[in-house]
């Protein structure tokens, strides 16, 4: 195992540590959260924890299942205690990007539904400022060369992402357009820039959402707190 | 035919003189613009007139087809001249609200890609402010139940459309909220807050897109200019 894999186990795995008996969960998606979601299994089968979760993407879905997580359906949740997820880049005010993955909008809608958010964290992940990492945007394939000249005059370099040949379809059946804008100035005023264009079903800015980062740290793991 | 059909044929078939040859038109959603539609087809059919058009739903390309109308997709037009598109209500601002008919989604996307909008509009539609009309948000499937709550929470009054013992789905497969507001005080800060509600795919409220109104007035039809 290479250091970033290590690093994605120590972390996820310490984050399932923060689930309790009786809480609804919201797993995210990717490699450092299947840590986490293992490791939960693990903890219902040894400890016998009474746990139900809600997952942000179907690969997420199927990795539960497999491990006889039991799985709920967010509109039959009333609340979530504590969303577990993974991110790409993280500021030092806890802001971060996600969809690298390309489960930005079902992550998003969980995570304000949860009382508390944890991101596992990498090395790599933590940065000065946001941008280095391609801003992922989800738009609508009807009339997405529009969203994307609207993106490029406001120079924000999208690019389609690509599935092979076709473009790269989110769990909606929607494109993503990643931004290459390498230094994000004002978070903010661009997520509502973005939330305003017609056709942007959400977009891979994460501002005010995580509570807590855990960040990998060598062999061990720091708990950065907003 | 009773005076509203009356005046949305005066005001749609009106509609249909603005169309040029040459030009790309957006062809909106309704029975008002149903009118220009066809009003468009027998203009190409006994002028000549040469036009392609860009249709907002599912229903107006099966209409637009069944007159001969040249469609194209959105997506191969670099512009639209002129989207011709009813509302289901205006203010003397000319902001509306859109989405009776469910197709707010493509309605907007178009209408931001078009150098020009028209609204035809029946004398039921003009009102001093926004909201009588219960403004539609087109949300997500996943997770509805949070967004519902979240706008019960702000006091919008949201109800599930339905289609008889189903949710109504729009084009792109989502959920319509109507939301009972009654008055709608600043248009602007609620079309922000739904935009940056995630989930929310698209709501109800086209602010500063109409260019002209034509409102029919008994047998004639007032045009007003923003």
């Amino acid at each position: 195992m290479d250091q970033q894999s290590y690093e994605k186990k120590i972390v996820g795995e310490k984050a399932a540590e923060y689930i309790e008996d009786g809480m609804t969960v919201g797993l995210g998606t990717g490699s450092t959260v299947a840590f986490t979601t293992k490791k939960l299994a693990e903890r219902i089968k040894t400890e016998g924890l009474s746990i139900q979760a809600v997952s942000t993407s179907h690969a997420t879905s199927e990795l539960a299942k497999s491990l006889g997580i039991p799985l709920k359906d967010l509109n039959d949740v009333k609340k979530i205690d504590l969303t577990i997820d993974g991110c790409d880049e993280f500021d030092p005010d806890l802001n971060g990007i996600k969809g690298g993955g390309g489960a930005l909008l079902f992550e998003k809608i969980v995570a304000v539904s949860s009382d508390k958010n944890i991101w596992v964290a990498d090395a790599s992940k933590s940065v000065r400022r946001l941008g280095a990492f391609p801003l992922p945007v989800e738009v609508l394939p009807f009339g997405w060369k529009h969203m994307f000249g609207a993106m490029e005059d406001k120079g924000l370099q999208p690019k389609l992402r690509m599935s092979g040949k076709d473009p790269f379809l989110t769990d909606s059946r929607n494109f993503i357009l990643d931004c290459h804008v390498k230094e994000i100035e004002d978070a903010k005023s661009l997520a509502k820039w973005l939330n305003a264009l017609p056709g942007v079903v959400e977009n891979g800015l994460f501002i005010n959402i995580a509570d807590q980062v855990l960040l990998a740290n060598n062999d061990k793991v720091d708990v950065i707190t907003r």
